[in-house]
């Protein structure tokens, strides 16, 4: 049991937010401190923090109100401190953005959205989930959650993993490890990347990868440095894909000059498929905080070597 | 057991689908007929059956390819046969159509895909649906399909039917009468009308029922009947609805002068969000053909008094 003072720092662009919320939630022992040289403890944005990490000589826990925490772990400033993220809060978007888009394709949105506006009664023939095949890459916090929100709608669900092993909870018909993934891929209606930012995702999503797809939707809402960009416009331009649906990109925001924007094949939304909110992002701090003060383990530790 | 030759009537705009699918399944005892007089056992579209339901002296069986019956109900011109409908079919389709809309718009993505045209990266603020409270008129099939699906994105399931009783399956988290409609309307985010057509359920969102609402989405998919255009559209106006999603109308399709097509808060589909396709119909019939002749009560039998 910690006794002594904690300094927190808080690092957001969402700060006064933040800071409201934590003189609401009035947690014992803590003080919020504006000195880095004094905290010990921050609740921060990963790209912000990994700028500042080097003027923290007390820092002992960062909890980053994020999921992604790449500018901590790949090439990390140091890792003499414990990095928590968030998991738990992002399936629920995630799930939405991806089956949402999914139905609106499949059972043709648009084309109806057309045809009102013609005040034309035609109906299309269309294929329902329950017969459609997801293939998600990435078996976190994410990944299965968004497999029991998909088997809600009877698809048949595929996890890609590095190990191959069935992760303890999600509703993972087959399980394939990454070596197999063009096999996963050529089994996909859907195909999902959540993800994380590593050595061994880079460019996982190339032409040679994507050519195993079968006119499969493709949805980014992991990291934007999973996928080839020329692969991914390739495997659009032959049919390998029938859509792609990207929420992340390697910069953000994409240029004017990025071809996306204007491919009718691709779906551009700014990073919000899953919205990091400070009043979840707070529930799973004031948690962490209680086991952070008792000495015990915190949730939503981060591997500084599997970098998620 | 019945040994006699059973007689089979096929109505249906997709007949020869129909007797393709009857030619693969080889039933026992069966022969498909063309003569209305020899007919004992219809499977039809029952607006078609309700035109020729007296030129059929021998009918004893009607097996309707949708969920709708009420042209075999309503002032029914004879209910001295067996009538069946399809259930368990529709709730799939429903569920993405219902679900799938209100992701699209609580996820704003048309104000996304108006803004890739713009090339504008800007991101909105948004409330998920395990926020969110859907009511659901009607607690038969579908209601109760769409109940367990809803609940797998966390939503608040109340379900409103005649009685008020909780129904065997689905996962409601509340059930009132109908004669509490104004309250359940009250709480609602979500409304969906999956009402059969009955004179109970004529004109029950009218504008007086619908004022309880509050900036909710209403989504029709039961029967045209049971909304009152003028009722819905004062609603719109005046923001208790924020949007309606209809599938179905009185008069299908829609007059080219109904007010519905052109305005913004209204989407229109063409009876499309449950399509009979002949394939799910003929399981369900050939289970329910294999119980006729060995005298077993059939599948989703239809009550003439209560018209579903």
């Amino acid at each position: 049991m910690k006794t002594a003072t904690q300094y927190l720092y808080v690092l957001s662009k969402n700060k006064s937010e933040y800071l409201e919320l934590l003189k609401n939630a009035d947690l014992p022992q803590l003080e919020i401190t504006e000195d880095l040289s004094l905290a010990n403890i921050l609740l921060a944005s990963p790209p912000m923090a990994a700028k500042i990490i080097d003027q923290c000589p007390k820092l002992e826990w960062v909890q980053s109100i994020y999921a992604g925490v790449d500018p901590l772990t790949q090439q990390p400033p140091r890792d003499d401190y414990l990095l928590t993220n968030v998991k738990g809060i992002f399936g629920q978007p995630i799930s939405e953005y991806v089956l949402g888009y999914s139905i609106a394709h499949f059972r043709h949105f648009d084309i109806y959205q057309q045809q009102q506006q013609q005040q034309l009664w035609q109906p299309h023939p269309y294929v329902c989930l329950n017969e459609k095949t997801l293939v998600i890459l990435g078996t976190g916090s994410i990944g299965t959650h968004l497999s029991v929100a998909a088997k809600a709608f009877g698809l048949t669900t595929i996890g890609v993993n590095s190990s191959g092993r069935t992760p303890s909870e999600g509703q993972f018909d087959q399980i394939l490890p990454i070596a197999e993934l063009h096999h996963a891929l050529s089994l996909a209606d859907i195909v999902v990347s959540v993800l994380p930012k590593t050595a061994q995702t880079k460019q996982v999503l190339n032409k040679e990868s994507l050519s195993h797809c079968k006119q499969a939707l493709l949805f980014n809402v992991g990291r934007g440095d999973a996928i080839d960009a020329q692969g991914l416009l390739s495997a659009l331009e032959e049919g390998h894909l029938e859509h792609a649906f990207l929420d992340v990109f390697v910069n953000e925001p994409i240029s004017q000059q990025c071809p996306y924007w204007q491919n009718p094949k691709v779906t551009v939304t700014p990073h919000n498929a899953a919205h990091s909110f400070p009043s979840q992002v707070m529930g799973l701090f004031k948690d962490n905080y209680q086991r952070w003060l008792e000495g015990k383990p915190l949730l939503a530790m981060v591997d500084f070597n599997k970098g998620y």
